[in-house]
């Protein structure tokens, strides 16, 4: 195996820590939030933010005007993290208590997109990235509508992934004792669309929802 | 309204932002995995980690050989972000596309708690915050646990909220498109307790489960 490189080795429970890019990848493209840290004023500062992936970089958007965006653009060093918990794992003690989770970190610095057409391009991934055929239903971008956005795409340079299963794992005598133990699951579901209210009569729900709604069922 | 101090002070579409502390433990009370950012080795890094919260003051723990704990311990500058996603906000141009949800962006510094009896305590705000009633239902943390375990206290000095609800808004023009717009709401639901394989016959769901099925339904 490999050395990983000591920036992303997973230190607290290393059996836990996966490095190989497909594990990464799979788990960035489950969520669509994540949540990047950067240094501002010698302080650090962490801001949720979409995000979509493409190949092994991440793409985010926002305004020219925004502080966060601003000071990425500078090639700054970032760290990014995207989590998905799925349950909550109830031992018989306290200490064994946990949670099932899939979590990336990762680190890189970011590039300004530059140029209508490759500005246009990394909004599609990032809108393919959330919902796939979205972009091909709508009104896509005009040039002062790209103007105003600052599209950044991020190489990933180190990535770790931590990956938690299954039940708890107790100490042997506690197995003993009479308290349930488990796991309870949480699932994210989607509920129905609703319309804008000043939606014109006769729009149906396109197939883009239709095929998200595939997803989570 | 008081002045609200730079480093907290929404800056993107300043409408959505929220400093009343109500709204700010509201939207803590609700999740219980944050994204903590820090410097290490002059690299920002955002680890996601379970915490609770008690009055103004956050608690975070972990193995007394966590890089994070011992960074944070420190007493170093922190930044610990919560977010819950609520919808995909679908408007006919890709320009007007966002998301509704809560979050909050706070800055702080971790103290250690100490002695077995705080850190019993601070464990069961932990505890109490992610499930309540499931610390008196389990076999507590003894000397050797508590031993092994670093507790830290993250008084919250400054903090905002950032909250967007409701539909689309598009541009006047775009209303006239053949275009669907609305909103796909999320929610994140609990499944049936999945009892571990060990679990001893007879032993039933216990309250702190069955209150916590409640608050999902």
């Amino acid at each position: 195996m490999e050395k990983v490189p000591e920036k992303i080795r997973v230190k607290r429970v290393p059996k836990r820590g996966i490095y190989d890019k497909e594990t990464i990848y799979k788990i960035l493209d489950k969520e669509f939030i994540c949540h990047v840290g950067f240094v501002y004023h010698d302080s650090p500062v962490v801001i949720p933010t979409l995000y979509g992936r493409k190949n092994n970089d991440l793409y985010l958007h926002g305004s020219m005007a925004s502080r966060m965006m601003k000071s990425l653009k500078e090639g700054i060093d970032i760290s990014i993290s995207v989590t998905r918990v799925n349950g909550l794992v109830l031992a018989r003690s306290a200490f064994h208590h946990s949670a099932n989770y899939e979590s990336v970190v990762l680190f890189g610095k970011a590039y300004l997109v530059e140029g209508d057409e490759a500005k246009n391009e990394a909004l599609k991934y990032i809108s393919d990235h959330i919902i796939e055929g979205r972009w091909e239903e709508i009104r896509q971008p005009n040039a002062k509508e790209l103007k105003a956005t600052m599209v950044l795409k991020i190489p990933i340079e180190q990535a770790s992934a931590k990956v938690r299963t299954g039940g708890p794992v107790d100490d042997k005598p506690d197995y003993e004792l009479n308290i349930w133990a488990g796991v309870v699951p949480f699932n994210r579901v989607i509920e129905a669309p609703i319309p804008d209210e000043k939606l014109s009569g006769g729009i149906l729900v396109p197939d883009s929802i239709k095929n998200y709604e595939e997803l989570y069922k």
